[in-house]
């Protein structure tokens, strides 16, 4: 028993105080998460398409069952063990949104058998071929997707090129049918407007559709046509031939979506609890316990119109404090500072002061923590949900 | 029990080889741990000091035994998870090397009563106040250091200035000795070159020594001159007047190590085992099941003279191929191309080919992880050694 010593119980009670937390801790203000889910759920009910929440960002049954409260899916996952741990929790109905490899298919295998339908993802005849080589071997039936390159941001097939047909034909002499087609526009997230984010969802929806279209004149059947990424989702005008949508940062938004106009800084719904541990009044810093292990390494802000630092610094009711972001971070040391940079700027907050701090990107950050604190709309701690990482 | 579907005792038995592990996998190279720990042990026997390692680096009871046969410490922890963990494992000589906060006291105590010489690190009357305050509401002894800034890179008081002497005078007053002063030449990471290392180090060792003799003159005892950084640690040339020297990453090392010449690249003994999934043959890149979530989003070599990208891609016996590096990464994506830019100039990996990737920040990296796989020097997988994050 290798972690005996590590306490996993730790979690506080109801009824908590924030100034009872030992910090750095994950917030999490349950209102707005609520706000952020009724959101995306009306977009899609209007667009009249399913939603496959991705549970990446949030890898917390208590989070997803919000988002769904059938409890069996559909879910998307990034990894293998987010599938087992859902699974373990009811979810049937489970599409893994990352090209399969080889060394996974045993483990593929062991979901099978608990009677999970998972989903799998290739761009290439080289992993239909070694799925292939897999159906021969054990007998075994897969569900597969294409996956679609849409904006060129990172892999897939082109939606009109022969890859995409070469596939088809291969993994259907295989016995495998081609269950549908699926894409990612990341590019969405480097929109710099409102109508770029519109532009791009109407090239993700019509790539993926037109994918599919071909497929099923070659003689696939292709029921599914998967899209998805939180900016797309919420822009989309229209998404007539797609059949479901994936999102996951939504749920809790962060500064990087409001940086693109995708959210509002008060829709934010993950902060991290902080507590000042010292200054350096000479250069106008602020030292608090949360340093870049506590809010990620991620700089996505760095590249916008604002540059956030390591976050946006806020009182316990996670109103902004005037112009304070942490402009810097070590393992478990952050630097609280005016953004002019400025010392003088920078309002006193004695030690033992807690502050909220908004997240650069919620997945990175959310990565780090073994529970998220969840507030309620008077600020007490109304729950502690576990949440998990690694592979 | 909100984790009952989490598979906690999934790590791979020994014996198995690198093919048979799910990916991303943190892999550990045994032989060149121990090679980078001697190095540390024997400049430190040099010095003539005694050693306090860090083990904010590696979380783990497997890795730290190796650093200290003994079993009781002393160490240094960045968080009071860190002190329960080892404490459970029999460690009682413990500095927490993070400015105390008043919402950590409880915890403080908690080790305490478990036989825990738990030392603290505080750089403000304001903290030291609140110390005291404790310790005339519970009566408990504290053992503190005040924190020296060596190097104006985060928190600490000047070694000459006023707020030392007045800290020790209020400490001294309330009861509370002053044990001893330490410091974090943090800036060492930013030497260019192993002469600016040298330099630094003498910075921090005259800082420190002189805080202490001021405080000595005053009338504190102050038996405790504590200093540490890998660098310094590696490169300083004399330790007199200091007891005793911290340091982490060494056990590991890093590229970031490696870009300023404190190690060479085959010294790091950690790489993350990441399986080919796709290619973009048109951009030169191969796809791969390792993205920031798996690397760190931490791109510390960006601002050195060899910019590694997400990390330095390796063949299985850790050799460097050619100049591949991971160019980009998305939360389990990693794009893998040539240092050039060139498409033409990166040699194809098969679909299912596995790759070791060198990290720019083992502290970072690792953290991602609930495992090392430890290699034996034939690349075979000797143990799995669990390890943990969070707070």
């Amino acid at each position: 028993m290798p972690h005996d010593n590590l306490p996993i119980d730790d979690a506080p009670q109801a009824g908590t105080a924030l100034a009872q937390l030992e910090t750095p801790a994950l917030l999490l203000d349950e209102a707005r998460m609520q706000r952020n889910i009724e959101r995306m759920r009306s977009r899609l009910q209007a667009l009249g398409v399913a939603f496959r929440p991705h549970v990446k960002t949030n890898k917390s049954i208590d989070v997803t069952r919000r988002l769904l409260p059938g409890g069996t899916g559909p879910i998307t996952v990034s990894t293998l063990l987010e599938a087992d741990y859902f699974a373990g929790h009811g979810f049937t109905d489970i599409l893994y949104a990352v090209c399969i490899a080889p060394n996974k298919l045993a483990h593929v295998a062991a979901l099978q058998d608990r009677s999970v339908r998972l989903s799998l993802i290739l761009d290439s005849v080289e992993t239909a071929r070694l799925l292939a080589d897999e159906r021969q071997r054990s007998g075994r039936a897969f569900e597969v997707l294409i996956e679609i390159d849409s904006d060129g941001h990172r892999s897939g097939v082109k939606p009109d090129g022969p890859e995409l047909l070469e596939i088809a034909r291969f993994l259907e002499a295989a016995g495998i049918p081609v269950k549908g087609v699926m894409t990612h526009a990341g590019s969405s997230y480097d929109s710099p407007t409102v109508e770029a984010i519109r532009a791009m969802a109407e090239q993700e929806r019509a790539a993926t559709v037109l994918a599919a279209q071909r497929l099923r004149a070659a003689g696939s059947a292709c029921p599914v046509v998967s899209v998805g990424s939180t900016p797309t989702a919420l822009f989309a005008e229209r998404l007539d031939g797609v059949t479901e949508v994936r999102a996951g940062v939504f749920v809790f938004f962060d500064l990087f979506m409001a940086g693109i106009d995708v959210c509002r800084v008060d829709d934010i719904a993950v902060s991290v609890l902080a507590t000042v541990i010292g200054h350096r009044p000479d250069k106008g810093w602020t030292l608090v316990d949360a340093g870049w292990m506590a809010m990620s390494r991620d700089r996505g802000t760095a590249g916008q119109r604002v540059d956030q630092g390591y976050g946006v610094v806020c009182d316990l009711q996670c109103r902004p404090i005037e112009d304070l972001i942490l402009v810097g971070a070590n393992q478990e040391h952050g630097i609280i500072g005016h953004r002019s940079g400025r010392p003088d700027n920078a309002p006193h907050l004695p030690v033992g002061t807690q502050v909220r701090i908004l997240p650069n990107h919620a997945c990175a950050t959310a990565a780090a923590y073994r529970h998220y604190q969840v507030l309620g709309p008077d600020g007490a701690l109304l729950a502690s949900w576990p949440r998990f990482s690694g592979w």
